[in-house]
């Protein structure tokens, strides 16, 4: 790690973060749920990171870069600096849940123009990672800094850690077990559609699925550690792409009932109709809920709410490998990934 | 990790490197010194990458940020694609070497602008960093990707490996000790100053040293596996910036031999004056060599070389709290971090 900028004496976001993760205190708000925690030897202010894993824990590492102008704008109010930097560890975090993991490290590298270096955009930014990591006793523990000459860019990197053979992938689905979700659907893709559209009917609430994502880090950590599920991703693409992912690496098929999808309760106060708020809720993305697949026997074990956030049975695995299908109105068609068409009502 | 490219068709750059990484035969070359390996469970191709962290070992993990146009360039034939791939990696495996851990893993998230999504900018981006991954048997086992509207930016995540408790950071040094730098100094700087002056009068050799760094792998692991030094770190920004780090964790002082510089050997054949030579080994940056303090007992069990790359003794640590004194023609003054002065011929 080292901090381009520091030598020219502009900023040193890193070292402000440095000072302050010294400062924090420890949040153990999940300690219930989650007793263990690899040992951070080594933080911020050393040429990396130095740890000491747990033994019999395995580890998680997911990056995900989110860059201005592509996946968010900072013109026209699309969002603010403290969302960002809270969707910008949300996201990752999500990945790590999507294993079964619990995060415990964060490495910020970010990429600042010129026209945000003085102003109190890195300090928000920071104070939106900063709530959602204490949320979880997330510890920011590196990263690098540098100038852009072009937009804001973050790469968030998240360690987690899971109990020893005890990570979910996307592989472990097999014929006849059942499909769930957490949470709802099509919320954070009917957010974006209210930004992109100008936001003339904006709900509040659907922009916020929309900037501020919350992970199911609880959900992930429930499922691995009670042996609840046999596959697990969480929903960045959208259902039909993500359940797909599931599809190929198990070598199974699904099969989505279009009526059980648990749409996000929002929708129905907007001028969404039926068709659009399915399209929303399979092909949307970024409602980062988790999908996981259960035996009938797991199943039977689940609990009915993690945190507040339900689940809902959306469906089966069947054996038509490759192949997932949603069945409306007792008919069934084929679902490509992000490929759903809208029904004709005659059909 | 998502690839937000996927969806789009454009192209999947993560995944094509995950067909190559798992065709890939692990290289060897190295397993005599380094026969410790964390497992991969998991690699790219699941919501994030799986390990299981081998007992009686502590990970080390750094990122490093490239922007084009700030930290590179791609115009005027600064550099290449495959360099650049190469010189990414090569600075996060310096991190690691500076922390003497061996490197295992990488996590590559580059940000591509609409131009070079189509060429074979990638493809030889992708090579460069594979060629120099090979080396070190370092798999990559992650990342993600993005378009930009600026130019192409990469954060390059390395997770090393460093036996439980032998980790070298930069806070171990006490007065006494003596200072030693691996290979040579000022090559990386005086190849930049090249590439800036239009390569008028460019050393192919100096070029390389700027665009194509070698990490000083072998000598880190060594360092720390037979407890050779008390503290380390790699030369990124220059050496009167990195010692003056050292100076601080360490709570000492450093006195530094102008005379016992090992300036690079190119410098002798361009038109770099003495002061010039001196200004470029203190202040220059971007060697990626390491810089080590040593006890009298650890010095004399010094190999002579590791891997062909020999270590000078350049001073000592003093008591003399956070103070680096320079010492030239029986002379001393004090040196600040990148803020080395010329001498006057008559000073």
């Amino acid at each position: 790690m080292s901090d381009k900028l520091t030598g020219g004496g502009e900023f040193d976001f890193i070292e402000r973060v440095r000072r302050r993760e010294l400062a924090r205190v420890p949040d153990n708000r999940h300690s219930s749920l989650i007793t263990h925690h690899s040992s951070l030897l080594k933080g911020i202010g050393d040429d990396a990171a130095l740890l000491r894993p747990r033994a019999g824990f395995d580890l998680v590492i997911t990056a995900d870069l989110l860059v201005e102008g592509v996946d968010f704008r900072l013109d026209k109010g699309w969002t603010t600096p403290r969302d960002l930097g809270h969707k910008a560890l949300a996201v990752s975090l999500s990945d790590a849940a999507a294993m079964g993991a619990w995060p415990c490290f964060c490495l910020l590298s970010v990429g600042v123009p010129r026209a945000l270096w003085r102003g109190r955009f890195l300090e928000e930014f920071y104070e939106g990672v900063r709530a959602l990591a204490d949320v979880y006793g997330v510890r920011i523990i590196g990263g690098d800094t540098s100038r852009t000459t072009g937009g804001f860019v973050v790469d968030s990197v998240v360690i987690g850690e899971v109990r020893r053979g005890r990570a979910l992938t996307r592989g472990g689905a097999a014929a006849g077990e059942q499909i769930f979700v957490t949470g709802s659907l099509g919320g954070a893709a009917a957010g974006l559609k209210m930004l992109e559209g100008g936001r003339a009917r904006a709900s509040r609430g659907l922009l916020a699925r929309q900037r501020r994502p919350e992970p199911r880090v609880e959900w992930g950590a429930l499922l691995s550690e009670k042996g609840l599920a046999t596959s697990l991703i969480d929903l960045s693409d959208g259902l039909s792409s993500d359940l797909m992912h599931v599809c190929r690496e198990s070598g199974v098929g699904a099969r989505v009932e279009a009526a059980s999808l648990p749409l996000d309760p929002l929708l129905a106060q907007t001028n969404v109709g039926a068709d659009e708020a399915l399209r929303l809720a399979l092909d949307g993305g970024e409602d980062f809920e988790l999908l996981f697949t259960a035996s009938t026997r797991q199943a039977a074990r689940l609990p009915r709410e993690v945190g507040g956030v339900p689940f809902t049975r959306v469906g089966e695995v069947t054996a038509e490998r490759g192949k997932v299908r949603l069945v409306r109105d007792g008919r069934a068609s084929l679902l490509k990934p992000g490929g759903f068409e809208h029904f004709r009502r005659d059909s």
